[in-house]
């Protein structure tokens, strides 16, 4: 095979699968991986456990040592040396080394960007006070970690409440740090639901996490010491011995852009499924790169390290000139994380995503267990499902509570990767035993109870919209029992226990709208069944039950 | 709506879906439950874990009480009725009351027979002793439960290793009694191939758990008092204070079959889509009913939990009168499984399956963890995947080890149920954090090991073939560093690590077969490249590596 020379420009994720891939197909490939870091191939989404002692060391986040790719795969990893320029012309790169200042070129016949993602500094003025951090290299992690264990941080405000920003929320807190996040969006986790985002915030406010939303970071002021001492934002100054940044990261694209590598709609570098760019023989995979949705068709950007490693996989076959061929359809916009004992994880468009792609959608909330309901350890998972009305196509899927969430939304991953309707999610042949499983998994259920609502069986209620209606006049019957009813429930709402429901419906005027509401979410259709036959007409449920209400209770 | 008298036979998961289910789609059903037990709806799945006492009490397992029917869903359930005979031209049953003897006859205008299976029992002599049982019931469950706290057993011997008996063997270990299996086929979980089944037996043996396979029972002995005292087998005699009969069960058919309801090839009753039988108005659900195999589209016998629920409400949906329909297409024979901390599951074809159908196969087993190596709690996991080599469609997986399991079979479930090929496994856009996957899902990773299988790259050995060939000549090469070797190693092999193999591979003979094992399989494809480089023509690869090895080692 021919002894071609491939460059890659990046030694995280992407750029070191990729070499090391491009190798194992072609050994005669000559492959020079460069990397502005002193690490490579170091595990970037472990960095938030490792700042919360979940991770000790940091040589536990150091998949490999530059030297182990020379002696394994005879692959030459080249650290500290920042690529300046590409040539595509002359198909050379010319690259400053950061020890020594120097500038050397580097030829290529294959070139790979793998150029990564960096955070998105806010320009508030301040920011370059001491102690305000981002979170994206194990250089960074580690300092930020000296800093928490010498100087005794008390205070901590992270800016950002994505998943990043949340991963590191939680792993200060469990420092015994108090920590406050500022979002400046609506709520936490933008590419989730409100009505999923609310119910962690929630979560979150129960373990101490204090969380500001719809909140800019106006200026960090000095502690007179030259570090940050108070994040001035929208509502209010806060105290901070330490401020990380985690709004978010860009696609770093400028050596691309300086070249004329084209670049896609979302501003990362756009790509045809084998993974090349416009320019002959220059491939770009990881974070730099654009992706397909794989729903839509459209470009999105979803920096994941997931993503990463299958598009450094597939180029690398696709340049390694053995004739064999891989692509890259697209990806869903998965994504998963787990905060404290909650685990919430998503797929596909969220509903926000999908009416405003003008999809005709319907939701359902479903609160199940995970597992057999006798069997020691179960917990109870909510299930948002997104269906499209007019073809029944599964479009999207949140999961989250304190039990199994990965694996439901990997069913759904699977299952929307292939074109799945909601029927077809009823007759999945899932695996059941009473650790693993429900005999009827939460996927199944959930599907069911969106089959009935789009059959017209029953009209759902979001938590979102609950208080408004009640405020319009709608009453809220709770039909647990009485002891239930004690324990917890919705200011506003009065209860009506199932069994006595049809004795006492007199009681409900019927020219109001009627909300039910239970625990999980079966008492409820059960009770709106009841009523219709009782000939009330304005009768619905509230969708998740009271266990995915995302608001106070009582 | 149509108000129809429904008469379902069977009480337990598809005779009360079904009834619960029916009356939520049209609530003017009058329906009728009859059942011998006296228990309905009971958690069957359970009972192996409420002997151990991981589950305490006897009602956790009882989903519903009878009379909870009558209140909830307006469903009139009858316990200790037997039906004795069925007149489809009247439209009647004959049922018999097991309190008080006397014969009734209910009519009805649709008929649901979930008869369910009952405990197929050797016919060894000496079977009728006491302490001699089969676990299928709550009732049967709660005795042998007093017998263990209340005679103090010592020796158990449970027939027959399939699921129930290997979860009644750990179940009865836990206890503190000394249990042996005896199965008659030539390993335990015969659904499995032999590979995994081989390393479970390792496993339940270092857990305490004899196991003795190829082994009929040929009598049970009375110890002098009425009850079994020694287990009498082809390999010996074994003392026992219990015996356990778990050999399997056979669907319930006499009463289908004796008013001309059809049976199928399997012997479980005959159905459609719509789970009718061939006389009008009589439909069979749950595992007295047959199943089709959606791979092979032949019929099957998969008496499952969850397959009972979803026929139910298949068939309920159906009989409704509502205008609805609902099929069930088929079953992919999925099953799972905990033992201690091993866990394993299966769905689709097994290898000896697919061969047996003439599938043109390939077969790898892929050892990979099950969450990001550097995360607290992560564990080995071990991946078969079934391959038709003539259109890479995926046939089926079998998934084992102390890590998370359910998941990738779930994932393997659904992406079968679409048809996948091994490619499109590969780019699944699964969920991907630290604390539940690693970025690369064991899913992915043991695609990529079989499509680079199917390409050639490498040929693998069976761990089932690996003695036979070593006595034909050929050289095991463990290629992990001598620490590892020097800990554990296969025996016969010969160490030369990875890193020094280019210099030490004229230590090997070119004429040989040259077969490599490491831990899990990467390393030793990196030296089955490394050797074919070298010039060496005969190089394979242990499939699993050492993790998945199912023999003794030392």
């Amino acid at each position: 095979m021919k002894s071609e020379k491939v460059l890659i420009i990046g030694g995280v994720a992407a750029g070191t699968k990729a070499a090391a891939k491009a190798k194992r197909e072609n050994p005669d490939l000559k492959i020079v991986v460069l990397t502005k870091d002193r690490h490579v191939s170091y595990a970037g989404c472990g960095l938030p456990y490792y700042l919360g002692d979940v991770i000790k060391e940091e040589k536990e986040l150091l998949v490999k040592m530059p030297e182990d790719f020379l002696i394994d795969y005879d692959i030459e990893v080249l650290t500290e040396m920042e690529a300046l320029k590409i040539m595509p012309e002359e198909k050379t790169v010319a690259v400053k080394s950061l020890r020594t200042g120097d500038v050397q070129t580097f030829a290529y016949d294959k070139l790979v960007l793998a150029a990564g993602a960096s955070p998105f500094v806010p320009p508030a003025p301040g920011k370059e006070l001491g102690n305000i951090v981002t979170v994206r290299t194990v250089t960074e992690a580690t300092a930020i970690k000296n800093l928490i264990n010498t100087r005794g941080i008390k205070d901590a405000v992270v800016v950002g409440g994505g998943m990043i920003g949340l991963e590191v929320a939680e792993n200060l807190t469990l420092k015994g740090i108090n920590t406050t996040v500022v979002e400046l969006a609506p709520h936490v986790l933008p590419p989730y639901d409100a009505d999923v985002a609310l119910y962690v915030q929630k979560y979150l406010a129960e373990k101490g996490i204090r969380v500001l939303t719809g909140t800019a970071v106006k200026a960090f002021e000095d502690n007179g010491q030259g570090d940050v001492g108070v994040v001035i934002t929208e509502a209010g100054p806060l105290k901070a011995d330490l401020a990380v940044l985690a709004v978010g990261v860009r696609p770093n694209v400028d050596l691309a852009k300086e070249c004329g590598i084209a670049l896609g709609a979302t501003g990362a570098i756009a790509v045809n499924e084998l993974m090349e760019t416009n320019i002959k023989d220059i491939y770009a995979v990881g974070d730099c790169a654009e992706n397909t949705n794989l729903i839509t068709g459209r470009p999105v950007w979803y920096p994941m390290g997931s993503t990463a490693n299958k598009t450094g996989r597939v180029a690398a076959i696709n340049l390694a000139g053995t004739g064999h061929k891989d692509t890259m359809k697209g990806v869903l916009g998965t994504s998963i994380l787990k905060l404290f004992e909650l685990n919430m994880g998503k797929t596909g468009l969220s509903e926000r995503d999908a009416r405003a792609l003008g999809y005709d959608v319907e939701t359902v909330l479903v609160t199940t267990q995970d597992k057999a309901h006798y069997y020691p350890g179960s917990h109870l998972i909510v299930t948002k499902l997104i269906v499209d009305r007019k073809t029944h196509l599964v479009l999207g899927g949140q999961v989250y509570g304190e039990g199994v969430v990965d694996k439901p939304v990997d069913i759904l991953v699977t299952a929307i990767s292939f074109g799945a309707t909601v029927e077809q999610l009823t007759k999945l042949d899932l695996a059941y035993a009473p650790p693993f499983s429900m005999a009827m998994s939460s996927t199944i259920v959930a599907a069911h109870v969106m089959i009935n609502k789009l059959q017209g069986r029953f009209t759902g209620v979001s938590p979102l919209d609950l208080k408004e209606k009640m405020e319009a006049g709608a009453v809220l019957v709770d039909v647990r029992s009485d002891e239930e009813f004690f324990l917890r429930s919705i200011p506003g709402s009065i209860n009506i226990p199932l069994r006595m429901l049809s004795e006492r419906a007199g009681e409900l005027d019927r020219s109001k709208e009627i909300i039910i509401n239970c625990k999980l979410g079966l008492r409820s259709y059960m009770a709106s069944l009841k009523l219709k036959r009782l000939g009330f007409e304005k009768v619905s449920i509230l969708d998740g039950g009271l266990t995915a209400y995302p608001f106070e209770t009582e």
